[in-house]
């Protein structure tokens, strides 16, 4: 710990956007935000963007009044005790399933299932299973331990990644979550190697950065499946070679792929949030050596089924957390990936929203009419 | 084709076990066995091991009269047009999934799919979807392309391995099935690594042979579970270091499993045929590189199901067949492991039965109280 660095600082009262219940609209509120606890830092966020598994948590799970957001970049604002890693005035990304860098996961270099900080799922913070918001002292409720729907918010040190502060955050906020977690997807989990085939289901931001993984690795065909005929376009800008929409089809979407692929893709991936879309997937990509990476985040029907014969005749099933990316050690190489043009990032913010406006970033996501939505929040 | 070779044989008639009704005894029957089609050959059966693939089919499927059998080793007694790899009284192997050598998966290093030779699964014979086998002029199906319940059998050309004629058949009989599957698994489908943890589920032939593979590979601990408290002891022969009864516990196994094992295993094995035990196998490995291998043939509910939350925590499902051999590029390597005592087989023959006792290979099978029973055809 670095003394001279820490000093207490106090609850900062300002302004969030607060979920009262399952899909109601968020209202704005006056939350109090307590101090950085012992390896914690307060952020003052900049830009947050919206992401689906907000949506799809604020829809179906019961954990309120909370604070959703987590794609998110910031600025340092004060610092726990023990935080050595950063200042005051720091920019950073946050980060939804953190690197504690000293568990058996962070050690090993096949896993970024952080067992310290991993993924949160009750609205807590890991250390003390606490909150840092509260509204006239009742707690209000974290997601992903990051909660970026506020003009501040409190996250542990190995949940945020010190970023250049040239860098305009409110264009890396997407590799925070949506954008990394598809590059990824297609280069770390699946590993797409040079001329092979992939299919895509779920053409959001997330289905498209595996979109421009993929073209990037030289994968020779791109196929884009999304019910929304409005994807069409913009997958091809990414990287898409053929877009489908399974309503335009007479026969079952995987026929088809197998069809046109001769028996199925080399690599196929579920970017929806339908778990009948990863035995969708499954059944795209071909015998002997199809993989199937799975990212999405349902809002129903969580399990997953498929007939066993399509593992037995060479298929593989892989799920995909945040592109297997550890996120401090591995989000700054993307960074510079932005800075140095090898991969985009702008394309994908379709709309820029005050922070007042968020439920209109709401609305747009369900409609589908966005890729992503940034909100700037005030000054 | 090597004209030299080929004369045109006749139909010979000889005794079969042969299936009447889903779980009915086998009877033995005079049949009709047909000449060599092109590329194929007639094979005299010299031992037949029972596979629990057999009795599973013989159980559930609605294919007869039926000639089961695929793990077995005989000597070609004719060859049809145009095989040039055979001549009479080769000794072989038969396969139940084979390799035709030229498709785009029998020319890719990663598959064992053959597209022209693979599962035969209707009971007829690849090339021309009939049978050679008759009953007083009435058809007799396949079981697997191979039915080696039958004094002499036809099998395409490129579903018969080559073996020196040196090695003792009733021996290697095993590799034509469960034993190469299972090494394979490990070796092959796995790649387990040196100092790593498995659990394996299901300790017959394939399970144990799962473990040898394991074990020669260093695994540090090799967890066998089974329902059958006689599987322990042999269980430890082939390198299992744990044996679990699920039923001795007061706790759900996987529970056990993470328990004892900081979180869960490196690798887990279905080698049982049930797809309940494949969602297990799969909460028993560990998050971020948990590798689940399937293995089983179920007899009911081919419909694997698991929670999504397993994959996205980084887990991976992938099936095994036949050990991701290929078997005629592949085979002959484990017949030289064999006879340089690298592997062992011998401690997988529990029993030695004669041809007209194959019924009571069944019921040691059905009752677990074999690993394998190697049949003995007439000389
Ligand atoms: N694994 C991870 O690390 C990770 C990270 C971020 C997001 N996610 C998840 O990935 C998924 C995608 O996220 P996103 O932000 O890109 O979402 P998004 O809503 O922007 O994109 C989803 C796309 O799927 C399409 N779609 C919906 N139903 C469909 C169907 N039946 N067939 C074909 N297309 C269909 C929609 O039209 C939309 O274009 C979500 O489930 C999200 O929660 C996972
Ligand atoms: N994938 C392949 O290439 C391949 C090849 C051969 C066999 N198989 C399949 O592999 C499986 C195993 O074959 P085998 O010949 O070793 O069979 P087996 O019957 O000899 O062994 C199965 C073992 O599972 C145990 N078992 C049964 N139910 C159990 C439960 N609920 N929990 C724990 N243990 C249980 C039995 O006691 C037995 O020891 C079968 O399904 C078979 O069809 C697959
Ligand atoms: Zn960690
Ligand atoms: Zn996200
Ligand atoms: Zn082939
Ligand atoms: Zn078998």
């Amino acid at each position: 710990m670095s003394a001279s660095i820490f000093k207490q600082s106090n609850v900062i009262t300002c302004r969030a956007m607060v979920a009262w219940g399952a899909g109601q609209e968020l209202v704005m509120e006056e939350v109090e935000v307590s101090p950085p606890h012992p390896l914690e830092i307060r952020i003052k966020v900049v830009c947050t963007s919206l992401c689906r598994s907000d949506i799809t948590a604020w829809e179906s799970q019961a954990i309120f009044p909370r604070i959703f957001g987590h794609e998110a970049a910031g600025i340092v604002e004060s610092v726990g005790e023990g935080v050595t890693e950063f200042v005051e005035g720091d920019h950073v990304l946050t980060v939804f399933t953190g690197e504690c860098g000293t568990c058996r996961h962070c050690q090993s270099d096949k896993s970024n299932m952080c067992q310290v900080l991993g993924l949160e799922r009750r609205g807590l913070m890991h250390s003390d299973q606490k909150t840092r918001f509260s509204i006239k002292g009742k707690p209000v409720f974290h997601y992903c331990a990051v909660s970026s729907f506020s003009e501040y918010t409190v996250v542990h040190s190995g949940c945020a990644v010190k970023v250049s502060s040239f860098v305009p955050l409110d264009k890396i906020c997407l590799l925070s979550c949506g954008v990394a977690a598809g590059l990824g997807a297609a280069w770390n989990v699946a590993d797409i190697s040079p001329g092979s085939t992939v299919v895509i289901f779920g053409l959001g931001t997330v289905g498209l950065s595996v979109a421009q993984g993929a073209k990037l690795r030289g994968a020779s065909r791109i196929i884009g499946i999304d019910t929304n005929p409005e994807k069409c376009e913009k997958a091809k800008a990414f990287g898409v070679t053929e877009f489908l929409n399974p309503n335009d089809c007479n026969e079952p979407i995987q026929q088809v792929i197998k069809r046109i692929t001769d028996g199925g893709t080399d690599y196929s991936f579920e970017c929806i949030g339908d778990t009948g879309m990863i035995t969708t997937a499954l059944q795209s990509c071909c015998d002997g050596w199809g993989l199937t990476i799975t990212l999405g985040v349902p809002k129903v029907k969580p399990e997953v089924a498929a007939h066993y014969g399509l593992f037995l005749t060479g298929r593989t099933l892989r799920g995909s957390l945040f592109g297997g990316w550890k996120p401090k050690t591995d989000l700054p190489s993307l960074v510079d990936k932005y800075i140095n043009k090898e991969i985009q990032i702008d394309d994908f913010i379709t709309h820029n929203l005050p922070f007042e406006d968020i439920n209109k970033a709401f609305s747009l996501m369900r409609e589908g009419k966005c890729l992503r939505c940034v909100i700037h929040m005030p000054r």
